[in-house]
């Protein structure tokens, strides 16, 4: 069998500008990286921002396993196969990080002929947003540590600087650490810490932008310590706003690529899906929806997670409605919220399967307690029997939901048509009432107790007193309006791994609350979440290559 | 009078795809990145690789002082000139580097009407050569300590690690850090440093390097740090090497800009000028070459540090021949030379220009050893007098130079049409007999001292203990056969940065020296190197912006 790099490398891509012709993108319209990749002008948004907008389909799933869902994959492959059928639909994805290609091996374009390409750049440096805002981070560090350096005229509390460095590598010794040592010309002593790229709010915050002057306010607003006084000290204070925003004036622009069948995906934007709301750019997918018919997006981790940011944080915000949700399993994932070991996985168990799907349910439960149409599409595995299938189809037909294999890994968007028609059938027949799951209006505390009921299924949540204090003191400097973003474990519904299946009866556990001033959210943690992976015993990166000719070799 | 940023963006530029036509340049031979820049493919490389080389021109200059020198603006100048007197010349920059552009006001892009543009880009991301850079040195720290965290099985001495994480930003309180804070999975705790991307080692590989090939082999040999038994530890030996070399694969090809007067230029890799050779990258060079009947590229810092290394290290090991040297001066800095205040230098001053004119015959003197003929050119001001053109006019035909006045700055290529004619009357009439200044076979020691007493006129070198120690060490380890780059302070041709003009009798003291063995060169610390820069009390951060639209404002 074909790994995913031989089966990207394999293909015969398009010049960009081809691809782009298919969306009714114009050659002036691109900024080329490359014959492959290109940046969607301001131009191209003067141009089209005016039109209507298309349906927008969200792809989610159950609780991630080890056992592989293929979220991006399907919504790969739900394009592709809109393409086949003679649809306008565009994919509009998230952008991968660099760091954990060198870690364990392991992608973020889909997966066997659902793929978009060219993969190794679109994992590695691609058109350098990640760089942009790794510089734009570490620029705000290092003005609020040569403040602090120069006089210190805002009073800055160096024991209550909350902006964190960043980098896009693995590199646990990174994660605490004291900066400024050496003399007086060195800065000053303190305690710090780097989180990854894809952590730092300006990730957020770039994917929550409408535009460059919406970009601005945000980055402005941005919270990095607190003064001798308890006062928030901002970018905007330090001067540093529109420094950063030259950093990134170039990045907020989505990028174009193409699926292995030359389908048009943009991918533009990554945060992280816990301590952020683990979407792709606001920027991108709005620009997918003036330019088709039907725009296919994806959210980060299960559906308590990503869906649940998505229609909570980014379409709150920006103001999308969406039409339908796909939501995919696969019958190993439910088998082993069944309790079957990852060994075991193979073989036909329909006590397990039945056992396991109460995960599916909890999500479709969740979904339409939104007002949207959910569609649940079985990611196809080789060693799925008939009767699981069968078990499943009508399962989901009995809670309203339509129901679609889905084959695209092994045949790519052949392998997608059953599904396209069932979300074709659903935007059809099927009216979404779509609404948020709180209002703004409700207290910090209210919110995270409406997610933690309604969507994990809590009893009750558990402040520690430190988060307790936290979130009074967010109220009292004004930020309870905001949506809370809820960082957890995405294995399980609850705060506690593992606790598969559809937990009940228990305790969301809130550990500390912060506010994200320039993304807009508060953040609540049930537990530690890791921003700054380590690298593993045999990194992936000792097994990484570049032929003398410029083919890279052995990432995935 | 409009400032350098206003005439850039006021510039019409080509499309880049027109500029390349210009050097017999194909389209589908380039990698745009947007319409303005663009990578030079190694197909284009394997079309002209047998292609003749054409002549080779450094432009260099006597001791940079606060009154300025011109040398890119020179380069990009007589680039202009060259095309403008119907030659087929192509320039070879340096790229400048990101983090000091937020530090103190000052483009690395020329200035005035001898620009390369796009002016904003080249300073900011450009084509994100150095963002790979600085991901594939702090993959390989990343490697490093997780090697030291998973049982150091190389038993790595963490005592003894060389090499540093680096970032392009001025940020000081990252010179010195304590690193692995935390807990068992934290990592081991050790001191560490952060260097900014253009002192690290990896920016020097890529520049010397000849193709991938080379660059593998280079990254490889880099020494990490030394076990306990005091042995060097490598990037191969961290299996690194591969997963370095795919981050940097798009980084190894040189990018094509164009002049204000849309000549081709190619600008190509940024090491330091001290701690490294401060050139262009061999790659560019060698492409310039088989392109061009004249390549016109300059050197960091003045002729002491910048011409001796693009001599001794990059023509060294590229197998170049220079043809022809253009030493830059100005009447301000030779009077400033002189001892006239920074104030006063708009006054006529015969006596001090005589007194400061010193520096530049050291300069001449030192180029005729290398056997290249040498064009002293002035780059003008307003404030220059006909009695101190005149001056140094004759002092240079006394000593067998060509001699020009230089107007680009003001003019553009027009301002450069006489020194052009000159340089061309050089390459037809005077040959170029170079050599290298010392043989490879020379100890350590004996090539340090050939530097100091030919090139800086030191009476002798003195060697600190810890030097003298280190010295024999790195002999030992076999590395006694590289040149050596030595890290001087630039204002001085001694170690003393006060000493103007021609010192003589003086000691040059070795402070410290250590391998680069990727690069392939034996560092020389005659003082304390800042290999970190910081920001200055008011940034120039805190006056960029960039506009709703994308205009960057408030950079230079």
């Amino acid at each position: 069998m074909k790994t995913d790099i031989q089966i990207a490398q394999e293909a015969k891509m398009e010049h960009i500008r081809d691809v782009a012709a298919r969306a009714g993108i114009r050659e002036d319209e691109l900024e080329f990286y490359g014959k492959y990749k290109a940046k969607l002008s301001d131009e191209l948004w003067e141009r089209i921002k005016d039109n209507e907008d298309g349906k927008l389909v969200l792809v989610t799933a159950i609780n991630p396993t080890p056992a592989g869902e293929g979220k991006t994959t399907t919504t790969v492959g739900l394009g592709e196969a809109m393409a086949k059928l003679g649809k306008n639909a565009l994919i509009a994805l998230r952008e991968p990080s660099l760091g954990p290609c060198f870690g364990i091996k392991g992608g973020a374009a889909g997966g066997g002929y659902a793929q978009v390409v060219p993969m190794e750049d679109l994992n590695l440096h691609f058109t350098g947003d990640f760089h942009a805002i790794t510089s734009a981070n570490n620029l705000l560090a290092a003005m609020l540590d040569n403040h602090i350096q120069q006089g210190n005229s805002l009073g800055i509390d160096p024991r209550q600087v909350v902006w964190k460095r960043c980098l896009d590598m693995n590199d646990r010794v990174l994660r605490n650490i004291v900066v400024g040592l050496g003399n007086k010309m060195d800065g000053m002593v303190r305690e710090d810490h780097f989180v990854i790229t894809v952590a730092s709010e300006i990730m957020a915050i770039l994917c929550l932008a409408d535009d460059l002057a919406d970009l601005k306010k945000r980055l402005g607003r941005i919270i990095v310590a607190y003064n001798f006084a308890g006062e928030p000290v901002t970018a905007d204070d330090l001067q540093a706003t529109g420094a950063m925003a030259a950093l990134l004036k170039d990045a907020i622009k989505p990028n174009l690529i193409q699926t292995l069948e030359h389908t048009p995906a943009i991918v533009h934007g990554g945060p992280f899906a816990n301590i952020a709301h683990g979407c792709n750019s606001v920027r991108a997918t709005k620009m997918a929806l003036k330019m088709s018919d039907i725009t296919i997006t994806e959210a980060g981790f299960g559906a308590d997670l990503g869906a649940e940011k998505f229609f909570d944080i980014k379409c709150r915000m920006a103001g999308l409605k969406p039409d339908a949700v796909v939501l995919v399993a696969t019958v190993r994932a439910l088998k082993y919220n069944g309790g079957v070991a990852k060994s075991d996985l193979a073989e036909e168990n329909l006590d397990a399967l039945a056992k396991g799907i109460v995960n599916l349910e909890k999500h479709i439960e969740n979904i339409q307690k939104y007002g949207v149409p959910v569609i649940v599409t079985l990611n196809s595995f080789v060693t799925d029997t008939e009767a699981e299938n069968e078990f499943i189809r009508r399962f989901c037909e009995e809670r309203g939901c339509e129901f679609a294999l889905s084959e695209v890994w092994e045949k790519g968007g052949e392998g997608g048509i059953a599904l396209a028609e069932k979300v074709l059938d659903t935007l059809e027949n099927k009216k979404s009432e779509f609404h948020t799951l709180y209002e703004d209006g409700l207290s910090i505390r209210e919110k995270i107790e409406t997610i933690a009921r309604e969507i994990y299924g809590a009893k009750g949540v558990v402040y520690e007193p430190a988060a307790a204090k936290q979130i009074d003191r967010i109220e009292a400097l004004g930020f309870g309006a905001f949506p809370v973003c809820m960082a957890k474990n995405q294995y399980s519904l609850s705060d506690d791994a593992k606790k598969l299946g559809r937990p009940e009866g228990f305790d969301i556990h809130i550990r500390e609350v912060y506010v994200s001033a320039g993304a807009g959210f508060v953040v609540a943690l049930t537990g530690a979440i890791m921003t700054m992976p380590g690298l593993p015993k045999v990194p992936a990166a000792n097994g990484i290559d570049v032929t003398d000719d410029g083919r890279i070799t052995g990432l995935f």
